[in-house]
């Protein structure tokens, strides 16, 4: 508590001298030079995300996947990476440095084996079977380096959202999962969502609100998640 | 040329009077309620068509697939899709009563052959194969319709774009084809473009210009023609 408001005092804003990394949107996976694999994520949860932390007076890092998005006043930097591998690689940099990382982008679990260099003609009038194979898990990748910053992960799922976030929370070793339910229009491609945090032994639900907003209480736990766990480890 | 003087006095412009369909943008095939197969094309082509048709003096229904545009000035209509199956709905329907169809949507080839209701979730290490089934061939289905429009369809090729056009333009029974480079940033997601037309007889390459240029260009070949090909079936 003392340190947050030593933090607070120091340039106002709970994030203050915090350096926040940020992972926004979809990754798109290339199928051929034409076509490729996408999701619905539009990023928008993530950037307010990114203007909450830099409003909080955090240096904010944004990797952003391939969105239609204006960079938010008050990020610092922001990359822009197109596929699950690029951002693996982006983020992988980024983290090195940072004291807390916010993944909210929706990274695909799938790419296809293999990248046809010419546009795939179609033959005959038959199907195909598209060959995939899984994408780095860069969360968890994350989580298991040796000096790592605090990590909140975000589930987006259609059903059994309490369940899944709880093996995910327990499965990744993060510190806190952001869960939230999609499809019928919630979550994705919207400008409102609620959210359900999920951190080692306990939880709260926040009650739908323009994503901004949410985005700020969502940071007022990551703040308090964040100081107690240094606390506890030093 | 005397139709086409008249046109001109008729309230000004090559499209005076007529009622023109231009389709527009990627179509979306969704994997499940989060994923989905997509491509490359930003629409831009399609709404450049559709403005410069409108400024042409045509009464324009654009049908647009998941694009991030506003729609162009003079524009009369504008449908919103998603799927190819949804645009081809939406392309029938007003393929009725036009005078002329310009198909430059990116319309996918293949879909998901079944749509899962909930996110597909990791199972293991394991990759997956998805398996896929042709869409409808819209401009091929308008093109066998006893009473058509006038068609001009698009091929977006990597390579051997002469031959891919030509045998579009015999195959598929247009009266237009519409055919451009892509990959390498060429064509998609750039403000400019270069077109070759092939039409049954003859060929015009129209040099590299900005978006809204060239679809003054394309359409001024497409009255063109279109009032021969009025004139010789009358």
């Amino acid at each position: 508590a003392i340190v947050a408001e030593l933090a607070r005092l120091d340039g106002g804003g709970a994030l203050a001298g915090l350096s926040v990394l940020v992972s926004a949107g979809p990754t798109y996976e290339d199928i051929d030079p034409v076509r490729f694999i996408g999701n619905r994520s539009s990023g928008r949860m993530g950037f307010a995300i990114a203007e909450a932390a830099a409003a909080q007076g955090a240096a904010v890092t944004l990797v952003a996947g391939p969105v239609h998005l204006p960079t938010p006043p008050g990020v610092a930097e922001r990359i822009d990476v197109r596929s699950a591998r690029e951002m693996r690689e982006a983020v992988h940099a980024a983290a090195a440095h940072c004291d807390i990382f916010v993944s909210a982008a929706a990274v695909g679990d799938y790419r296809p084996a293999e990248v046809s260099t010419h546009k795939l003609k179609k033959s005959g009038d038959a199907g195909l079977a598209l060959a995939l194979v899984q994408n780095p898990d860069i969360l968890a990748e994350i989580a298991a380096l040796p000096r790592r910053p605090f990590l909140v992960g975000f589930a987006a799922e259609t059903r059994d959202v309490d369940a899944y976030a709880r093996g995910k929370l327990a499965a990744k070793g993060v510190d806190m999962i952001a869960a939230n339910r999609v499809g019928d229009g919630a979550g994705f491609e919207s400008e409102r969502n609620a959210l359900h945090l999920y951190w080692p032994g306990g939880d709260v639900a926040l009650a739908e609100a323009p994503k901004r907003e949410l985005a700020d209480a969502l940071l007022a736990r990551v703040a308090e998640r964040y100081r107690r766990t240094r606390t506890e480890h030093a």
